[in-house]
């Protein structure tokens, strides 16, 4: 329990710390998000990365594109709790929505990767993802396709403009055009007062006051704030297995998976996990890292038990689940791409 | 051999009655196909129709889409021999691309389907495509579906909206959207003389000459014409097993699949195909009913020996290659469509 107290007190902290410094925990979604000075945006890169994003090609078995688990269609997941990759093998975490990754530190259910380009460059050649063999056979696959050479030629200029570098640079500049501003939620913090209902203004206050906001803050709801240096967790949490019950440890198999132990083999990171962004939670169910929990209403109250100790009532999970539909924003508009026939 | 010379004869037939009666056997793709009229164009049909191609709840696995295999973003599909459908199991022939199938007048490789819509309400429940149980198990995933029974309802108004009937209308409503007019060729059908290369026109004149158009004419350069009294094969043709060399007999493996006898049990129909759609065929690799040809310089040199019984040059093959090419269309620009999430 005491990483618990030292969450809650960091929490308060923080929140103190809002108080006195004009901190504001909750912020409507920016404009743009951080753009890495190493890859800033170009029509002609977003272009040709969301070609890519739609091209099987990129995929062991010419059967899987990145949008097959991303669906930028849908709420940009698949809805599913586990998701099978080009070679058939399935994964072991639930692939979460890419719509405001943009806006996150680390990438990945244990944070393993410190940007978009790293996470894409580790789904490309993982084997339960799109299961190329290795950098060099993707690199080689483009190569060889009708004109993707010429536009990366036109995308990336001189130099070695198709590379597994540029390859996963074109698809971040496109996954960085995935933005859902707007929501309810935005224009509330605006100053839109009647944006959002009674009902969720009472789940907003409960969602602060039960101690959600501790980990889900910031514009994502899933902090860290960048910049700040003190911050609980560093943006990731605890998953505790000593909630109430053995069916629901069982349940959530929690001993198979202990997050980013893996990453660190710190032994104060077991169970440890980046807190997930909650814009648009309500449309990506199932929920948590294995995809175990099908409603939001149950998520909420699973992290109540879990996380804080708390049993909350029917009402107090119905009021933090209005809220939580109100982060649901505005989907852009899209042209399909045009993908190369040959 | 018969048969061919009967092709052979009522090609000359239609050419000259074409001469004589102003019949034009090339046509610019006009501006709209043939809508039935009981289910005429709307605009909210069509986005439904749009939403249900994308969504991968029409398979039994919830794992492909119509996009899947006739992938829009493309050149309408798959560039595969065969495809696999969401049970894992493989077809038979190549799924073709559905772009301009509007002007067809039946459909399947065998033309065991008089209207798209009749093909769609095979393709949903059919082991190797779709795979759903049977046509309740489409309407009632649906039905279970967010905001799907409102849509339909929008859509299709009184009476019983969502229903399987309703589902094959909605997606035919949206593929007739799926035109590529203005070609260099159809530019050049109508009177732009300088739309394409003299090698493309050369190619054109051995077209005709060498008697591909015998059965490639018309809109989409895959005859017959609606409502034209006599015609070559009522658009199908047979795919001669009797060409040169028994290697090439057993590459493709014309005993395994006999088309269209299958649909009329008739003796004649025998290893009767229906006349493919020549439109975008240079974007639409690998070719003929199983996928075997891989290029289309190949797929012309077979076509010579086996239904015309002809060795074409290398520069006939190039010429009529380069003529081919001028039939790639503008494919139209489209805005994904919104999936329901939950």
């Amino acid at each position: 329990m005491s990483r618990l107290l030292t969450i809650v007190a960091s929490s308060l902290m923080l929140f103190s710390t809002a108080a006195h410094a004009a901190f504001e925990p909750f912020q409507p979604l920016p404009a743009m998000p951080p753009i890495p000075s190493d890859n800033p945006q170009t029509s002609a890169k977003i272009e040709l990365g969301k070609q890519l994003y739609f091209d099987k090609r990129l995929s062991a078995t010419y059967t899987v594109s990145c949008n097959g688990c991303h669906n930028v269609m849908s709420a940009g997941d698949d809805g599913k709790a586990v998701s099978r990759g080009a070679l058939g093998l399935k994964g072991t975490r639930s692939a979460p929505t890419l719509y405001n990754v943009a806006y996150q530190t680390v990438y990945f259910w244990d944070g393993r990767a410190a940007s978009i380009e790293d996470a894409i460059k580790e789904h490309l050649v993982s084997p339960t993802e799109m299961g190329m063999k290795d950098k060099r056979a993707v690199v080689e696959r483009l190569w060889n396709t009708a004109d993707y050479p010429q536009r990366f030629a036109d995308a990336f200029g001189k130099g070695v403009p198709l590379s597994y570098e540029t390859i996963a640079q074109a698809l971040a500049s496109y996954i960085r055009t995935l933005r859902t501003p707007d929501s309810d939620f935005d224009r509330y913090l605006r100053g839109d007062k009647n944006a959002i209902s009674k009902q969720a203004k009472r789940g907003f206050d409960e969602f602060i006051e039960v101690g959600c906001a501790s980990c889900h803050f910031w514009v994502n709801l899933s902090g860290p704030v960048p910049g700040l240096a003190f911050q609980m967790g560093e943006g990731f949490y605890e998953l505790f297995p000593n909630y109430p019950g053995t069916k629901d440890e069982a349940r959530y198999q929690l001993a198979d998976d202990i997050g980013r132990y893996y990453v660190t083999k710190d032994e104060t990171d077991r169970r440890m996990w980046r807190v997930p962004v909650l814009r648009n939670v309500a449309l990506t169910a199932p929920y948590f890292h294995n995809g175990q929990v099908k409603t939001l209403e149950e998520a909420i109250r699973v992290m109540g038990t879990t996380q804080l100790g708390k049993t909350l009532s029917r009402e107090q999970l119905a009021d933090i689940a209005a809220f939580l539909h109100t982060v649901s924003g505005r989907f852009p508009e899209q042209r399909f791409p045009k993908l190369p026939s040959n």
